[in-house]
């Protein structure tokens, strides 16, 4: 995970690699069940083989200890 | 649908509007569907309420007629 500031906002972001486009999907949808589920959504890019996912709390404008919670759930899901 | 231009290339972009996470992640699963049958994928920005999509021609580094076509296939998957 790379911290990013953006806007003045301090966000954790990572690229996951994957062998096409499904591949990405797939990890996209596990994503945004995982926001679902914690009801805290992060921004999805998806692209060919490649994911991008950035965690931060909007109500704050930064990071919260959450942010960094969700963002090690997220890499739970890639190893799944 | 606006023109970009991103490290030279010039790019197909749309912002689509959805009530919550979930109506965006449906929205984002069906232009990945789209993708699959056209075998074009765009860039999917997936976040709350909204969906961002982008076209372009990777071999050719800028707009194919494909692109366009394309753009407006995804605007039909919005109307269902």
């Amino acid at each position: 995970w790379k911290l990013k500031t953006r806007d003045n906002i301090m966000q954790l972001e990572r690229v996951y690699r994957f062998n096409d486009f499904v591949e990405a999907m797939v990890f996209t949808q596990k994503v945004g069940e995982l926001a679902e589920i914690e009801d805290h959504h992060p921004a999805i890019l998806t692209e060919w083989g490649k994911v991008t996912v950035t965690w931060w709390t909007h109500k704050i404008k930064g990071l919260h200890r959450n942010d960094l919670i969700c963002a090690a759930k997220t890499d739970l899901l890639n190893h799944k």
